[in-house]
């Protein structure tokens, strides 16, 4: 194990979060909040502790595979612990695990909260909360790494350890370059959705606010009832920017290259079929409780857009729409958005591989001389990918029993546990009952926090880091 | 497709239930039941069907794997249209859907039951629900094709589509001695426990009734109350019968062959072991709800063997039980029995395979280069079991999700659907909340019945045959 790169890494990290700070310090500043000092002392903890683990530059900067995962792993609990540190400081919480649960939430986009009432929380604070979902969206890491002033090929470990989805795709043949043009992506997107609300009749911080929540699939609110309030056009403007966000962003960095016909692939067309079937679904299901069909309609797509892409606005209590409803969006908070995009979720990709996978089994065992490798837009999926979906579900059904298990010691009713689950592994946010879009997970008690802490980390990375970090074989020597 | 060798093999399953009806037929008789008529008319039709598709003895006799998954899953979807004919016979239901639910219950080894009340039926009716238990326990067609006057090895591929478990393995080198050892184990069990049952002062038919459906994992109850009415020594009698009938019969035979360090095997060791913490927590769990932690401990240890085991029996409303214990029951409905047992689930030999994946998953990340294969009991896993285990637990989420949406149209509440599927496709009975047990299936839609119903077929066969009869590509020239 590279300690001494880990340490290395984590300062920087904490570095780069004492600039993040800025954002809110600004905004406390052009408020004047008091919560202004508490971002400065929080910028200034974030920054010493970094210059601290940065002083000495290592030796050895090689990475193994092991070692990207532990950095992976600690770097989005460093920065969460350090993130959690404004919510202590204004008081806007008097436990550590509240906050910790609270800036968690925000770095891995999910959204859930423990907040009671946010309208009355300095508009700092709302902003950073907004904000560590734009950072958490496309993944920290790799944005750092390509900045270290370091050589070698470890950054490709980072990057596959943060990425969302079955497998990493390099758009150009060096990483630090395809970071970059995903972070422009992923800027000019945000900038096009806060400029598209602005039109709309928005204030700015509003928009900033919403930009920031949408673009990192968060789902934050910073008004009481999320999204309840917002005109009609604005919903819509949320629903087509969940939707967009849900997308790989390689597809667009293919629109821009004039490559249509390979940015529109199987894994979009997919992910529109299951958001088209689960709105018509679910449309029909509610209209007899809205004036109209198209109320039905607008309800129903924001809301199958909000929980597929796992952003987890909510504009209505669909907690008290029919059993069918509820169904269809539990299963699409399962499924959750196209690998590569800032959603979570298990990925529609390992979705398809899963299907496929199923098929090709059913195939061999009727047509046992036929074994055909799984192919997807006609290329053919490579076996070790397969083998690591399959165990990516496995470890995804362990985790979650482990999980229910261990929140239902609360005896909060099964649907509560089992959505609570839900929402946190997949990154969502809202569930439904106990933790339905009305409520939050106050409720719960500091360990069920904790565990469920653990979820939204574990989720956000794929699993296997999460699980490598706190293995004990990870640091035997090999 | 061998279409004259399934017709052939079809119609002997028909006489064989023919014959199965002469012990409701008995029953009638000694109680003077006017449903011997039913019965008689039952067995005469079958026995018509089943003499006019065997007249012709077919030419070829080769079956392939595709076959093989035919010829089991049609069996059992005939043998339950037929055997639900005594239902309507006798009136005691006049929908064919819920005679056929519940047939299909009963040779599943489920005890769903769709009868809001059982008390009132004629005792031949209890008994043959019992007896459908006791048949499809050990399944019956490696015991027909042992007995049909054909040659060939096409035994092993129906013997693998009907046997619980990711394998299947002969205890001798011939197929059929390996099932007429496995048949004699069942039988003598099943025969200890009747005596067993007599001697607690039980009378003959209900022990002969509780020895069948113990036996087989079913669970259906001729009381309305299940076992509540027990004593508390009858109750534990079955609770270790329960067990006895959820271990791999191979250990029996292992066990009078003396090698008994060889039957005590880490499937068993982890059965235990999930039986006991679960019946722990359980204790710890109600203990409040109790006079003492001995009755506590009864009702645990009752309860736990019932649904691990997938029999399905009550002595007590569990669905009142706090939220801890009814996670922990519904996590070992899923778990289920040990392979080659009459129990249903995933299996513990499943899990345990996927434990071991998952942790190779993990290793392989951390020490890429280090990558061993599997074992259990120092045996290594074959690649191709590992690779059809993962192909199972997709299938199953699969197959799980599909029925949980279907079923929602309904509009019951979530855990009841959940758990209703739960409890079918692990072939357990009942569930929570509306299919708890104090209620029963029959509040759901024909439609929903039917999706239920599939899906004990599906659960009891290890999900593949049912599916590859009904996919298309099945019927395709190869």
């Amino acid at each position: 194990m590279n300690f001494s790169m880990i340490r290395y890494t984590l300062g920087w990290l904490l570095i780069f979060e004492s600039v993040f700070f800025s954002v809110p310090l600004i905004t406390a500043a052009v408020y004047w909040e008091g919560a202004f000092f508490s971002f400065l002392l929080a910028a200034l903890v974030s920054l010493g502790a970094g210059l601290l683990l940065t002083m000495k530059k290592p030796n050895n900067t090689d990475l193994y595979a092991k070692d990207g995962f532990v950095i992976v792993s600690l770097s989005w609990i460093i920065i969460s612990i350090f993130g959690a540190l404004p919510f202590m400081f204004t008081g806007s919480t008097t436990s550590f695990i509240d906050a910790l649960f609270e800036t968690v939430s925000g770095f891995t986009t999910t959204g859930a909260s423990i907040f009671v009432e946010v309208e009355s929380l300095p508009k700092s604070i709302l902003i950073w909360r907004s904000f560590t979902h734009w950072i958490g969206g496309m993944g920290v890491l790799v944005f750092i790494m390509a900045f270290l002033p370091l050589s070698g090929g470890q950054n490709m470990h980072i990057m596959r350890a943060e990425s969302p989805g079955p497998e990493v795709s390099k758009l150009v043949p060096r990483v630090k370059k395809t970071a970059t043009i995903l972070y422009i992506i992923y800027f000019a997107l945000t900038v096009a959705m806060f400029i598209t609300l602005l039109c709309s009749g928005m204030n700015i911080f509003d928009a900033v606010n919403t930009a920031f929540a949408t673009a990192g699939t968060g789902g934050f609110g910073f008004k009481n009832d999320s999204c309840a309030s917002y005109s009609a056009a604005q919903q819509i403007i949320v629903t087509v920017f969940m939707l967009v966000f849900s997308i790989n962003f390689n597809s667009y960095y293919l629109v821009l290259k004039l490559k249509l016909k390979d940015a529109f692939n199987s894994e979009i067309k997919v992910f529109l079929l299951v958001v088209a079937t689960a709105v018509a679904i679910i449309t029909a299901n509610i209209s007899s409780m809205f004036e109209s069909v198209w109320e039905a309609l607008r309800h129903a797509a924001f809301t199958v857009a909000s929980l597929i892409s796992t952003t987890g606005f909510s504009i209505v209590n669909f907690d008290l729409w029919p059993e069918l409803s509820k169904t269809v969006l539990v299963i699409v908070m399962f499924i959750g958005a196209c690998a590569g995009s800032t959603g979570g979720g298990i990925k529609v990709s390992r979705i398809i591989i899963l299907f496929k996978g199923m098929s090709r089994e059913l195939r061999t065992l009727v047509h046992p001389k036929q074994v055909k490798k799984i192919t997807i837009d006609s290329r053919p999926v490579d076996r070790e990918v397969t083998r690591s979906v399959n165990a990516y579900m496995v470890t995804f059904i362990l985790l979650f029993t482990a999980s229910l298990l261990a929140i239902s010691f609360d005896n909060m009713d099964l649907v509560t546990n089992f959505t609570a689950v839900t929402a946190t592994i997949n990154n969502v946010g809202p569930g439904l009952g106990g933790v339905g879009p009305a409520s939050n997970f106050s409720a719960f008690s500091p360990i069920s926090k904790l565990v469920l802490t653990f979820n939204m980390l574990a989720g956000r990375l794929e699993l296997f880091p999460m699980l490598i970090l706190f293995s004990p074989s990870t640091y035997k020597k090999s």
